[in-house]
């Protein structure tokens, strides 16, 4: 499969008005590039998220080979390198992370060790919502669940090793304290104890299966914000942390990630209902069945202008390094590339995933 | 029932020699006091173990009640409440990670957010270890297991949520830069990381269930020091490294804790076989039942000797500072006094607790 177009961006005022949504919403994505031009000041420079994107997942992938590598005893950590190696998966959250940082002038190898980290928290909650008593899914990515193939026992524990594996890799691998301050760690711990704990993505869990699937349009957004929102935020946030970013930016960065946590997951629950609704998993809160479709593009057109109102507060001082941050959201709605890891099985990734139409949050 | 006696210590050289166990050890405990004269120099100071640990109980329960609040979504944060303020807990690794602090000259305050984090981390191991994919356990410490009141999925989420609480709690509540300065909070984090991950204690859990039990001495007491004298290990040293101790003394605080926690383990094996061996949960390793009740025996006094050993090196230094670490070994063999908190449900713990063997790790 060729990589070759680059995106370019639609202005930050358009996606503020009621637009009707863009016929490429509902197409599949495909390999096959969908170049959309538009009159933003900031569409002036070309970003090629592909390029930046696809070459900081073979990074992080080397980084994560390296963090999870097979030791005594050998089947839970060939269980953990199964959760956290496994193809086809975007990497969002990392990515998320080190483009944060390098927004506010922070040096990639502050952000890699917690970017890092931060799918380590990402996989370690995606093998426990797979579990038979959470969300039932004997697939991920197209590639068997780690229950399914190590067992529900495994699974449990290679989740569960993977949370303090995340902390203990920041603590031991960010560059501190230069560049990254010795006082900005905890605030970095902190913040991912926050996202996946009991008020955060723990919450969403619970919230999901305890029935708020079925619920009003409030009900399926808290679920979504809590579920998805959470991880692409943290990963906003500790990015900023780590590149230095002020408390007024943290705060842009807070309420930029969120929106787009929760602006995948609305897209993609449109390609899903568009695509006829099948391979929708148990107990996922689906916006398009509880207020319809209509009312699901206006949400998608509000979220996306959410998110961009909060970077057109860093373009005065920092140009065009906001260029990455916002091909994040349009990418949300065009889907004009298809990008994933390689994992452990890179063969077996290139066939099982292509035409996936899920990035962020559940399906990453 | 009424607590009032003392106890006293009995000479680190005199345990180090091949003694014939106490008759002691084969009596069930009870609310009797069992005073155990000696001529360790040690001994010319008494100290009340029974009233340290009680009175740290209490403290404990009131910051532990305090730090997991019912709130929003409040079912996911019952359940939270029902694993961390349970009755009957005995709260040896908070207690042991304040006696370590308390050893080197720290103040109490300095450990005291860390050692409520460790009982968070062991509560959530606890309720992951019952889990019926795991122990099987219907029952922790004579009441429901969390699984059983609130399903596998809530007890999942409950473990999976108190694991960054406890981080959160450290990095929030620890008073830092003084007494504790910044640059110690990482590694009590990354302390705590390496004792419950893949390596530690998540090991020990997948050994126990993958057939280690049915093995060696070598085999089964790989497992008890994973499953049972990490978490003690691990409480040693975090309050060695708030206290403030040196590189040396770490390292001694480390062994001991590994030794402590394992002979507990040891010391309950005994205490049950030699009462029949019911009550026994499934797939944990039994040491009696692999190598006998004589070699077991023999066990029981290595580990106790190791452990004081350790302790030795700080009497020049701290003096009578070190009474409440050599206490906790005693009391492993002699369980003079039946020690539990009350949790949430003082009328009830008190009633199902009377008699029971179990004091640190997996009974804790």
């Amino acid at each position: 499969m060729a990589f070759s177009a680059s995106l370019f961006y639609p202005s930050p005022n358009l996606s503020s008005t009621k637009m009707p949504p863009s016929p490429l919403l509902f197409r599949r994505p495909s390999s096959v590039s969908l170049p959309v031009r538009c009159s933003s000041a900031a569409a002036s420079s070309s970003f090629d998220l592909r390029t930046y994107w696809t070459t900081l997942i073979s990074q992080i992938e080397e980084a994560l080979d390296a963090a999870v590598p097979v030791r005594y005893p050998e089947s839970i950590h060939k269980a953990i390198r199964h959760v956290v190696l496994s193809p086809g998966a975007k990497r969002a959250p990392p990515i998320m992370c080190i483009a944060s940082c390098e927004l506010v002038g922070g040096l990639r190898s502050a952000a890699f060790p917690a970017a890092c980290a931060l799918e380590m928290v990402h996989a370690a909650s995606l093998v426990h919502d797979d579990l038979p008593c959470m969300d039932a899914s004997p697939l991920r990515r197209g590639h068997p669940s780690a229950h399914a193939l190590f067992g529900v026992d495994m699974a449990i524990l290679a989740g569960d090793a993977l949370f303090p594996l995340a902390y203990q890799h920041i603590v031991t691998h960010t560059p501190s304290p230069d560049p990254v301050p010795l006082s900005i760690i905890p605030l970095v711990l902190t913040e991912i104890a926050r996202a996946v704990g009991s008020t955060g993505m723990a919450a969403g869990q619970f919230l999901d299966l305890s029935g708020a699937a079925a619920g009003s349009e409030k009900e399926i957004l808290q679920v979504l914000e809590k579920k998805f929102g959470e991880m692409a935020e943290c990963s906003a946030v500790c990015g900023g942390l780590l590149g230095g970013a002020s408390d007024q930016e943290l705060e842009a960065l807070r309420r930029y990630g969120r929106a787009v946590g929760v602006l995948y997951q609305l897209v993609d629950d449109v390609l899903m209902e568009s695509n006829g609704g099948t391979g929708k998993m148990r107990s996922n809160a689906s916006i398009v069945k509880a207020v319809g479709m209509d009312r699901s593009l206006e949400l998608v057109e509000e979220v996306r202008a959410k998110a961009k109102k909060e970077l057109d507060k860093f373009k005065d001082k920092y140009g065009e390094k906001v260029l990455p941050l916002y091909s994040f959201v349009d990418y949300a709605i065009e889907r004009g590339f298809v990008v994933e890891g390689r994992g452990l099985e890179a063969s077996s990734a290139a066939g099982a995933s292509v035409g996936s139409s899920e990035t962020f949050s559940k399906g990453d």
